[in-house]
């Protein structure tokens, strides 16, 4: 559908959709390019899009950007990769993750998926006023599952205990189809107070996390 | 070491537990046992520990609760597998998990050594009085992992996005040694600002777990 597409931008996902392209076949230059593809950071989105001679397709791969932010270029769409990317360029970053696509024609669509088929990942359309909350669900996923394990972590040197032990128990628990176990499954208010009251004597910066997530558990796991 | 274990429950833990003792040559009944295995509720352990005659050892698979809940028997210990277990009963579910040891001699140490190396775990110490922060810690690991993946579920959902796309993300956000990107790590307050917005407007039960993570994500991850 398109030869040669420019891929602005060569940070964490710029470098990885480059090498997927060249591996597929797809030319990735500058000159005579049917698609420009915007791997830059979000806040760049508008003043580089602005920068494009109008003519090619024009695209970013941003999950938090409107399409509005491609203006003024009218052949828009966006594809955004929902994965969390090293900074190593292997294009085998992309296999097994889905892709938001935002386009407003059919036309736009169809060179959109065209680009999600051609790098590997599964789309799906996602209306462009849904991408805010669409981009928040992605990172209580992600980054705040950093966090998770960052806290754990710390508690865990507190106690004495090896963090290393604490990835067989995350991984297990996303294999099991995150089922809930543990003291707020079983309603066992003791042990989330005893907690709570021992976190607030040893790591007091998390006393109120901890409190949180466990209404918050209440709230939508139970 | 011991040749008969009498397995007191028969949930999660106690079905897996008392398959894996079989499986390495181990008796599993209650006449002529060495070691009670208290596979109980927690909050049932002091109650039944107390039923049990004294004589053999007696040890709980319990994260939180201390080994004063063993009394009045004195060859006590604990050894908790740090895993989250199906019903399945499935001793592979014991495979490449980790188990904090807690004992108060040298040779309730040995047997609770003997007890996690013939159950296939990785052992480590822990002292008792740190049961319960790293018993907080490992429900950051496993329960608010579940949590989280609620909570993003309920975006997707509402953002009109498959949450199985939020499978792969998570995953790999475990294999890339959980390094943080997105918009808290990028300094990015205008992403986090809209989504706690819109968050706000549309799943307002998940504005304030939305902005405290972004805050505790600042504070312990970046």
């Amino acid at each position: 559908m398109i030869e040669v597409v420019n891929v602005i931008g060569s940070g964490r996902v710029g470098s990885a959709v480059a090498a997927r392209l060249r591996e597929r076949g797809v030319a990735v230059r500058p000159d005579g390019a049917g698609l420009v593809l915007l791997c830059v950071p979000d806040s760049a989105v508008a003043s580089v899009a602005a920068s494009v001679e109008p003519g090619p397709w024009v695209a970013h791969v941003s999950g938090a950007t409107p399409l509005a932010a491609l203006a003024p270029h009218e052949r828009r769409f966006s594809v955004h990769p929902l994965q969390t990317f090293s900074r190593s360029g292997d294009p085998a970053q992309l296999d097994g993750a889905w892709a938001a696509l935002t386009a407003d024609s059919a036309e736009a669509l169809g060179v959109a998926s065209w680009l999600a088929e051609t790098l590997g990942l599964h789309p799906f359309e996602l209306p462009d006023d849904a991408r805010t909350l669409y981009h928040a669900g992605a990172v209580f996923a992600s980054n705040y599952v950093v966090t998770l394990q960052r806290a754990a972590t710390l508690l865990f040197e507190a106690a004495g205990a090896p963090p290393e032990a604490l990835a067989p128990l995350m991984r297990r628990t996303m294999e099991n189809g995150f089922e809930l176990t543990g003291p707020v499954a079983r309603g066992d208010w003791a042990t989330v107070e005893a907690h709570r009251a021992r976190i607030a004597e040893t790591l007091p910066q998390l006393e109120h996390l901890y409190e949180t997530l466990a209404g918050a558990t209440l709230a939508v796991a139970t």
